[in-house]
């Protein structure tokens, strides 16, 4: 079967570009002795995961949501990090069920949290690893200050049923930086942070087990650095045309498979929106246009490219290369593995659209 | 069971605030002796297109994919229109089974789409119903003349497994401007259209059967105007912080539960986001705030609203209004039906998310 033979909207994964993405940040990883662990939410399908473990030099894997867990760990995976603060009854029962088979973590800005973890993990029987997440200039979950943090792991520390982990140090404001400098002097400046808090705790007499940091964009940074133990990008497997522009280095590997609609004046409308593209952030690009399209619009179902008369025909099939990979796997339900116009395997996004 | 026992994200539908809407739009056209054929992509379950059309006034439902369609003739509906192009060959197959059970009409705005329908109809031996989509304005797909819309309905009129059932006129550049005056305007600029395209027509001796066309911003305006047979409205049975803007005559019906995961500084962190909430062109609304927050920041799983120091406490659920619910429900499984805060059913959301 070709590409040809799919109807359209889906998604296809180019087989060699993703492995040799896959074996890149391994190999960075391996000679800067950091530990990987990749991010799920990217995809959002095990059979990624898994030759994500298989490149080496993982720790396991980072996540953002309990279904996700549930989901990596009905695949086999053992060691997960929910990197994300977990709160609602039902999803604290469910993340105490999964740590009876896998060790699944996840973390705490406050003591609310901890004392709900504590509550789910000692009803289960169960001990939960928990990171204490602290704001390293995100601006958005995070305790601020070094004291905050060491309280906060103390509390933990002292707490039945919930064992200190390390810290969560996502530095996701640095990561769509272009410029590389100003990229690595907020690296540096969120690095700092975790120096101080690692000072603190040192000086508390609390051991930091890992630090967790890093996204695609700031992973040569991060991931170069002695503060931080492991690396939870994601995005480097499939990239997307918003991280191309910061990371030349990985190729693209997801395209949405589309059909041109309709054809009027210059205009031609493609058979995607934006509930089969993540585009809240930009358009999706056109594959191998050395110029993206200019005049567009986005609606639910169609992206309509204007400036473009006599470059399409209706019926005619397109590779677009998605803004924003992440919220664009969550619209799937499955993915289709491509070697050229070839399709190899058909694989499931299991996790898209599990919302809990 | 109430909400509180439900985890979060999760989507609320107001009964009572839903019946208002489907029983005020029913009047409407009613009273102006319109036809309802109302939009499925709004809310993609069919629980709810059932009450539209047990609401009254309607001749079908109007949807944008044949998957849309499938799950709708699988519920019984059985006069659907696919207000939109369809390509690719499993698809058109697919469409011509659907006619073997029910009338499922789609749109063209091209003769390569007749062609494609033809030869699928004639395969199947059924006959597909086709409107031709005209350019009232929009600017997406549709003929932009009155003389290409009589040679294509001419067209589909002679082509053997096709019927040619009438105008598709959605005008939807309209529907969300807000000055009154301005959006009768354009509207009345998209009916002289139809109107130039009824004249051609009639002059060429071809009979419309109906002119379907409107969105819930222009409803009234659309819905009052000779030229037009049917409403393919959608968004004002459940509504969003977008269209009320437009239409305060209908109530929020939609809700995202959330919970705040995280409280720090001056900030609330709620747990939802790009994955969990329609928010390509606007954040969601709190439900109940006069004012809504002006410093926000939309991630994957995050809504970080600054500037609200001691107004959220951690692990508070809090009642969203989506900006866009259309995008929103695409992104789940399930709606809860409530009354108050009562949880009454759990329905399914049997087209979210289904790509093709």
């Amino acid at each position: 079967m070709t590409i040809h033979d799919l109807d359209t909207p889906c998604l296809l994964v180019d087989r060699a570009a993703m492995e040799r993405n896959l074996a890149r940040m391994a190999e960075f990883c391996r000679a800067r002795r950091a530990k990987l662990r990749p991010h799920f939410k990217s995809h959002k399908c095990t059979r990624i995961a898994r030759l994500q473990l298989e490149a080496g030099n993982c720790c396991g894997i980072t996540c953002a949501l309990v279904s996700e867990a549930e989901v990596l760990v009905g695949a086999g995976v053992r060691d997960i990090l929910i990197a994300n603060q977990v709160l609602g009854r039902g999803k604290l029962q469910r993340l105490a069920q999964l740590n009876r088979q896998a060790d699944v973590k996840c973390c705490v800005d406050s003591p609310v949290q901890v004392e709900a973890l504590a509550a789910a993990a000692r009803a289960a029987g169960v001990e939960i690893g928990v990171l204490v997440e602290i704001n390293v200039g995100l601006n958005r979950a995070g305790v601020d200050t070094a004291e905050q943090a060491v309280q906060l792991a103390r509390l933990v520390d002292r707490t039945p049923g919930l064992r200190f982990r390390g810290l969560q140090a996502y530095e996701g404001h640095a990561c769509f930086v272009e410029d590389a400098p100003r990229r690595r002097q907020i690296v540096e400046e969120a690095l700092a942070k975790v120096r101080a808090v690692r000072s603190a705790c040192a000086a508390a007499g609390i051991a930091i087990p890992a630090v967790s940091a890093g996204g695609t964009g700031t992973y040569e940074e991060t991931g170069s650095a002695q503060d931080v133990d492991e690396l939870q990008v994601g995005s480097y497997a499939l990239m997307d045309a918003r991280y191309r522009r910061v990371r030349p280095e990985f190729d693209h590997a997801l395209f949405l498979w589309s059909t041109v609609l309709a054809v009027q004046a210059d205009r031609a409308v493609f058979d995607v929106g934006y509930k089969s593209c993540g585009a809240e952030s930009g358009p999706p690009h056109i594959s191998g246009w050395a110029e993206q399209p200019r005049e567009f619009k986005l609606n639910e179902e169609h992206f309509c490219v204007s400036g473009v008369r006599g470059r399409f025909v209706v019926g005619q099939k397109v590779r677009l290369i998605p803004w924003h990979g992440c919220t664009t796997a969550n619209l799937y339900r499955e993915i289709h593995l491509v070697e050229g116009d070839n399709v190899i395997e058909t694989w499931p996004v299991e996790a898209a659209g599990c919302r809990l």
